[in-house]
């Protein structure tokens, strides 16, 4: 159990698809180098940019020992665990456990309706019998429920309940979940949207998980060094940077899927990884392939 | 393939459990031959009702085969598959296959947001890798996003989609849905929730899989048989008991998983199988169960 | 007050549109004969497919006015009320009481976020004060909140409370609300979606407030007394009229305004008013407008 | 039409009420002079905070024209205007204007489904009738639909479309929100949520629209000035003191009206109005109020 929160910049790494149940696995393990020589400060495994729920079984516990055996100790591995039945759930941390990874970040069953008082409980079941910490996985918009403030002053009384990612988009919880979670101070709160980190640094959180990271890692890292620094004239400039990464990538083709599709297409663009997403969804057609070349170049990640 | 549609009552069958990981192998069969007792005309494994979301593979793998082999091709058995990834999907369809199941009810993958032609392309290219045909799982509030008429109309050129369970509780949608798949005879719409299943039949649905004939297996069977046969009297008597015991069993206990586990405290009650839910939730306390028992012999299904 | 409950095809009138602010007073009392014509067995003035919501104060006033004298006493009037504002709201009532209508159908006030509790003391302390009776106008999807089985219980012990709107498409709840009134026999279960009004009526409802009835009011009040007698083939061959036109003339143009411009649109083909739409909606262009005079013919409703 | 745009702190204010359809006058009054004592720089009535949606024609007239009067010019009065009646909003835009105020804040129509093309032609209608300034009132959780990027930018060709209050919680669109209107230097970008203050104006938003300036303007204030001039140590003290501001008075009973009530209760412990709520809403009960003083003792705003 760490005796300090889990800090700086996590990528929720993008999970490289040769076909549909076979890792690419030369893009994995590029793309991993590649975050790495960024600076980032660890690596969150078959998170939802992982696109871990769409994975089957195998192909997951894949990605969990080819994560950690390419990360080889340099930096923390987080592994999401985001499956509805608790056995599995629990098969999947031991999994990361013999793989030697560091946490896990787990996200309530979503599929059946589910009370506050039914997810604490589900949690202090699911990190007693946990072999590594757990962190909370807190994306109401995709589990339909989340961890309500009462939910996690209950859960810190477990001590390996470790850390909350808040992928919520709404700052006004993270600020009260951070006045609750200041008595521990082990406690580690990471911020999903890279659109936040500024300003979530800023106030006190602990790190981030951005998916544009994938891209441009060094990006992050450095307005978490500025934000961490209180230069607040670069916080600026670089949370600009963010915000036009942001408004160019994850904007083309319609519907929920243009931040997956989009993120993936771009790091196909870069040379990083195929651009295959996992099902239900497909690959950018040539067009839309042509318009993320095109914005790329526009924010200055892809030379002429 | 079947030539007519599958029609009549299709029990989505609770499954009972001892522990949090194994099947109550003796609830699970004394439960089987209580509902075939009872007339109906086929099984619905791994359903909502039957938890399957919340089962780990494992445990979802011997229902099917415990259950396609306690059926003994007495009544057509159907499996649900709700897994989030196409890969791990496909291998329950596969596994129902080999233990002699009759069709699949595939549900839309319920964590990424998802449009309708992404969903469609998915359960085409589902229906044309499975082993089994495949029936749509509609149950919107469950999963997000649910089969539009016009994502109906266009699956109804993949001969192995062969039906749709309507577990959406918006009738309009059954009606508009029913005239458009009236050009496929054999396509069977079957109505989820058991307190829309007498206006359903009379209005020309296939059937219903009735979460309540887990109890009493009878009452809906004698209900399609009236609507069936256009006995109004009969089906007003019938459909009020329906309702009463609705609303009596599954409004025990706060929010959404009152359906479950009083459905499951009632079978536990009327001596069928045990009471404990699949994790998240938890069984029900001694006063929920009092209620629950003095709940059944307000509705005539316990003797005093 | 009324000794017997409402019964019958209670069309919610349209408010035809001269422009932005005023009446098309010769549509709007050719519409109402139209109806009247077919048979109809009351009216329901400034409901959701009136534009009650969007009309001003004067408006408002206006057709309330101008309803209750074409009506002239030959069926009872109600008035949709659904202003946020209690006092406004209650203006209204009492502007609705003096022009000689019968009844007041009250929604929830829908801007800010409504409790169970709130609501029904919302509802005790406008009925104590309406000089009319009040019905519950059930319709979640546009107030956000809806009438819930427990707050219509307690509401049954205010005797002006003599009925239930129920537009929220889930017959569940309907059924629900059945059993709990059946203590009020003069207590009055209106079905609003007309897609539903022969399975309500087949099973004990007391009438519908059919949009369609605005263009051919004599199918719905056709199919309602088919239901009330039991006819069931009639009553199937109707119903199969009434999704067909729904399907047709509900679906032209994208997103939720689709029904009531098109049944605006409709209205005028068949050369019963204007179809212009309250803000904030536009007219349907040519090409839409030719659509639905298409499908006009389609259904019969338009000869060649 | 100001050149530059309206910065600072515009406190929501409550509507203090003697009855349910009277003005507290004196409270007003007091409540009035008590935020511009606190160095506010100007207000909004008429807002959520001030319950405009809930109040009668005439008594929101009334507030209108007694805050103008009050504000005498001192500072900037707006006037939020969220009547889903097109001719009745302008109807209070002109009532405003009359009354000297110098914008209005325009909510969607929240009644009826509203895309964003019929959102943007709504405003832009308005727009060019009102008599004063129009700023957008993005509040998604209330009016079912908020102004999309593509509708705020398509809106900055309206010269009298002067900004946006942004009430959304999501500082994701907030961000992207300020990139498009750059273009724009007299467009208003101002903070509803007063958790996301410290941030917003950190980032480059140009005020906030704060409920709690009502008890304490200066905190409120302080936070506006230590962000504007980057004193980073001095705004996480300040956002500090607003969230726990923010957690003991808004979370006292149950339900989305712990924020209303909870505000209107401590600013009658504080002796500034009464207490009493508009419909539908109750006063907070003996128990809950003095829980409400407890917590105003326990942040520092009451004395022992």
């Amino acid at each position: 159990m760490p005796a300090t929160p889990l800090t700086g910049i996590f990528p929720p790494l993008v999970t490289p698809l040769r076909d549909r149940d076979s890792l690419d696995v030369e893009g994995f393990e590029r793309l991993t180098e590649h975050v790495l020589a960024g600076g980032v400060h660890g690596l969150f495994l078959l998170g939802t940019t992982g696109e871990g729920p769409s994975l089957s079984w195998r192909l997951k516990a894949e990605v969990v020992e080819r994560g950690c055996r390419q990360a080889a100790g340099r930096v923390p591995v987080m592994v999401g665990v985001t499956d509805p039945s608790f056995a599995d759930a629990l098969r999947l941390a031991e999994r990361a456990a013999a793989a030697g990874a560091d946490a896990v970040v787990i996200a309530p069953p979503y599929y059946l309706p589910l009370g506050q008082p039914e997810l604490a409980g589900y949690v202090e079941r699911f990190a007693a019998a946990s072999p590594l910490p757990v962190l909370l996985y807190h994306i109401p918009s995709l589990t339909g429920v989340g961890f309500s403030p009462d939910t996690v002053r209950r859960l810190l009384d477990s001590p390996k309940v470790i850390g909350l990612k808040d992928s919520g988009r709404d700052m006004t919880y993270q600020h009260t979940v951070r006045r609750i979670t200041v008595a521990r101070p082990d406690f580690s709160v990471l911020v999903g949207p890279e659109e936040l980190l500024g300003e979530a640094i800023l106030l006190g959180a602990d790190g981030g998980m951005c998916g544009g990271a994938n891209m441009v890692p060094r990006l992050y890292v450095d307005l978490y060094d500025a934000a961490k620094a209180g230069r607040l004239d670069r916080v600026r400039e670089l949370h600009g940077r963010v915000i036009a990464v942001s408004d160019a990538i994850y904007s083309v083709g319609a519907g929920g899927s243009a931040y997956f599709r989009g993120l993936k297409c771009a790091l196909a663009c870069l040379g990083l990884c195929d651009d295959l997403p996992a099902e239900p969804y497909e690959r950018f057609r040539p067009a839309e392939r042509e318009e993320i070349r095109r914005r790329l170049r526009q924010v200055g990640l892809l030379a002429n």
